[in-house]
């Protein structure tokens, strides 16, 4: 079945599960209430345009050092939930990104030691709110930290079985349209070197988790721009790792 | 005991609690190895440029809506524990804030149901690296979020005490000398409004910590800076609450 076609069939994250383990994405149990893999990290540092094509597809320049933010705990969720787009907002974006979990905490890792402390790794989706992130004072944290806006998953592929991990397809389907198609080869500050730099600030715990930045093809990048729309599927996925889908849905008021 | 004296006598925080009890800013017991009142928060928002003045001393311009930036819970120190100046810091700096518990959780908060939420207030000095904070790419996560950069404390003062916080008094001494003396009744966003633009972004959780901006008379106002130097002792007070007292110290190398 092709990819497209998956998509446009799927109404839901769970009814598209049995398409993906068919094309061998998933594997072929149920997967459908799998929660995330650090359900509560104690903290989420983000590396921004750490892809130089992504960095140009912004009219930025390749940063010089890493460029940091967080996104909150709150912002979590699993491999296959909803990714809910809040009332305010209408330019929501997607960023496939490779995930970093910590296992051995520590401070001024120095970078030859850096993969030492890395437990595994899994996919995230760096969900964006345009708007809200660029608003005025320039801070990222609200447009990148809204309810639902961190799906990371399907699982933690531990260290050992990924040696070197700038070596790694990462990509991002929009109802199976393939929208990001990178290699982790092409980061700026690779993962050892974002664990040091990140480190010499904060100590780092086991649980923390460092997304890395994502390559070229996010929505705000083209014109006009594919914003994520509620109904859509949107999939990350690192075939070393596997993939996750997360439906878009629209807010609904609940009234407080 | 005048408070220039008590600080260039005090050669530690712990020397100091002596003094600060003299004067009767810290009861008369022993607090020496009191640890934060909420020593793990979930999140910590902040909110930049909150007093006009303040804004004004940095040559910016009051804000439309309130800017929003993460500490991380790696930074939280207790009342009277030391701050680490971090070996690439020069231009340290100090920012006496009012800082919100939340009591009870919630999102999409109404302005007047807010207060509500609060389960008390404490004293928080919201340490900041300025040229960390201010480097390309202009994400003040790394600068605000070094370890040992949010000492709270030194405990909470329920709400049904502070019926009204924007009526309270704040300072900030360094060795004695008063350099920041505001009042929360010239917050650009007050607090219920604070917790309720939050509340509409991130599902707020017990004990999460909102600190709610800096009045004017920071180092990086001031030419020449007078940035915090090692040895220095830096106090926080609200008077409705109490005062908190870091001493600065440079970071040692301690080798990985």
């Amino acid at each position: 079945m092709a990819t497209r076609e998956l998509a446009v069939a799927a109404r839901s994250a769970s009814e598209a599960l049995p398409d993906l383990v068919a094309r061998g994405a998933a594997p072929s149990y149920p997967l459908y209430a799998l929660g995330p893999p650090v359900p509560r990290p104690g903290k989420i540092v983000c590396a921004g345009r750490n892809y130089a094509e992504h960095a140009r597809e912004l009219g930025e320049d390749a940063p010089t050092h890493p460029i940091l933010f967080a996104k909150l705990a709150t912002s979590i969720r699993g491999p296959f939930d909803d990714v809910v787009r809040p009332l305010e907002v209408a330019d929501l974006d997607y960023e496939a990104e490779l995930c970093v979990v910590i296992g051995t905490g520590g401070r001024r890792i120095p970078r030859d030691r850096a993969l030492a402390h890395v437990a595994g790794y899994t996919c995230a989706n760096d969900v964006s709110a345009r708007t809200a992130q660029f608003e005025p004072g320039d801070q990222w944290l609200r447009g990148k930290s809204f309810d639902t806006f961190c799906p990371i998953g399907p699982w933690i592929v531990s260290a050992d079985a990924i040696p070197d991990p700038q070596a790694l397809t990462l990509r991002c389907r929009v109802d199976g349209i393939l929208r990001q198609n990178g290699s982790t080869a092409d980061m700026i500050f690779d993962v050892a070197a974002l664990i040091s730099y990140v480190s010499d600030a904060f100590t780092l715990e086991p649980g923390d988790l460092i997304l890395t930045g994502t390559p070229a093809g996010v929505a705000m990048g083209q014109t006009p721009s594919p914003w994520l729309q509620p109904g859509q599927l949107c999939e990350v996925e690192i075939p070393a790792i596997g993939v996750i889908a997360n439906r878009i849905v629209a807010e609904v008021t609940a009234g407080y």
